[in-house]
């Protein structure tokens, strides 16, 4: 009988997530009703947003379930089909978890053009991780020409994108990365003006260098001690996206202690979940695999090579170890 | 030779204010020039913003100056005039400070008509902390009929005018207060659907039991744990008006710590400082006025009986033991 390898959640994470929160499994390829189709899982993306999903707290969606298949966005291609919307060979992006194999009744499941963009891209700049930067920049920071918009964990799959559609609109953008090499990445390849190193030990000297002029808005991925340096830095009637805490998410929330910049600057935070805006899709895609397709959004990717090594990569994803966006890479 | 009497700004607090970083003076009446009048201030008012002031920090206004009269919000009378626009005996609001006469070009002085309103409204519900209140309320919080809205400090100045406003609007509006006294005002005669009494010791279980449908907006006075009791309660997409954070005022800043709140609820929240938004103050100012002429917006004044006697009720107001509208009665 045909198999096919899934990761399942083992346990809730206790503090920092663990190996054995998941658990590999060997499962049986099922046979197709009508109206399904059978997807092969070419890529699957590891996001942030998963390591709250893992908890059983209130949120925006339900906890992720024990003992199910985990929450993630795959790409991958039809191998079999009862639905007369998919041919074999079509390739589709979906939410099929961290799972080589799939089964869909065709329900939010997007087939795309491979013709001039890379499949695995609209896993990250043409997919969710892109609009959720275009969300974030046109959408709340709603920067002017001239402005100066600061984003952190600039070097992954959303910060990397706010960036450069910052600049395509005329601001001066600042990224905040952990490190020599993603800062001289931000920097040289992806053309920010500026990029700091938070893990250089200088945060608001440097902070303070690469903005001059201060900071009219702040697309935040980390939370924490960064975000208080930020804020520190706000311009009057300055805007937040606030994207992620990725800086809680393993372990205990971070305080916002820089609370009084709010009130004397006269900021607006708003927290977002891009899925929640599918009227915009269209048109922030549009953009975005334009830019793409183009050679004018540049990406990178941090590749896993197999479903089993998805756990260590997801950890990693958590501390910061990834180099853009990360992948695993299936059969 | 006459003379009048002010106080000012001595010395910088270092965390909590003292009575020793005010100081009291004699000063003579100056001589007017062309064009300014005398004015003999009946009510100063006291307000939480001052304690900001009086540090030497980045904020949207300058700081107090040290020596200089403390600034201030006052309601008096014109006692002499080289100005055609002012008679004596007009009533005026304007902002003279700490001090029982003053002398003004007729810039940013207010001409107000006392025969339906009593004049130290117009430093209360018809004036800043009303505005204050209708501008939090209508442009930030824009609650719709039938949602819960939540305000500290809600038998203050700004926050009783905020729950009679959201109770005209057809919401649910629960108050925070500390002390039984003040709950039972604000729900006995201000008409608030409930109040929790944070110093019962209570506070997430009372909050629980009076906001059974959860928070849609907060109009936030206070900061600090409170308010993060609050953000555990909110609704998504809830919408928060920042208009202060006195807990954090007199000495160090709260953190705020439920900051997953802001992401998992889509939340937005907003600083304001009102005398930013002159536009919206006739309008504002209207309704304000209209329900204090007509009884159907009521308020409460805490009321100090000298221009000695304010640095220890500002002391008071900062450690919530005003019980309404803090004001000075001048000469």
């Amino acid at each position: 009988m045909a198999t096919f390898k899934r990761i399942v959640l083992a346990s809730r994470p206790k503090g920092q997530v663990t190996p054995d929160n998941f658990r590999l499994e060997e499962v049986p390829v099922p046979s197709l009703k009508d109206g399904e189709v059978l997807i092969r899982n070419h890529f699957l993306s590891l996001d942030p947003y998963m390591r709250m999903r893992m908890e059983d707290v209130k949120s925006y969606a339900a906890p992720q379930a024990l003992n199910e298949t985990m929450i993630g966005g795959t790409a991958g291609e039809i191998v079999e089909s009862k639905n007369p919307k998919f041919a074999v060979g079509d390739k589709v992006v979906g939410m099929m978890g961290w799972s080589e194999m799939g089964v869909s009744d065709g329900t939010l499941l997007r087939k795309v053009d491979t013709a001039h963009i890379p499949l695995s891209a609209y896993l990250g700049s043409v997919g969710m991780p892109g609009m959720t930067a275009w969300y974030g920049l046109t959408q709340i920071m709603q920067p002017k020409e001239g402005e100066t918009i600061v984003v952190s964990a600039a070097s992954g799959a959303v910060g990397s994108v706010v960036g450069q559609l910052a600049k395509q609109r005329g601001c001066r953008a600042v990224g905040i990365a952990g490190g020599k090499e993603k800062c001289a990445y931000v920097v040289d390849e992806l053309g920010f003006d500026a990029c700091i190193d938070y893990k250089a030990g200088n945060l608001e000297a440097d902070l303070a260098k690469a903005t001059p002029n201060g900071i009219d808005a702040i697309f935040e991925n980390v939370g924490g001690e960064i975000f208080d340096a930020c804020l520190a830095r706000m311009n009057a009637f300055g805007r937040i996206a606030l994207c992620g805490l990725i800086a809680g998410y393993d372990g205990e929330p971070m305080a916002i202690r820089n609370t009084r910049a709010f009130l004397t600057m006269r900021l607006t935070m708003r927290g977002f979940i891009v899925s929640e805006h599918p009227e915009l899709w269209p048109q922030g895609l549009k953009e975005l695999g334009t830019l793409v397709a183009t050679g004018k959004l540049k990406f990178r990717e941090s590749v896993a090579p197999s479903l089993e090594a998805a756990p260590e990569a997801f950890i990693g994803l958590l501390k910061g170890k990834n180099f853009g966006k990360q992948l695993v890479k299936l059969v």
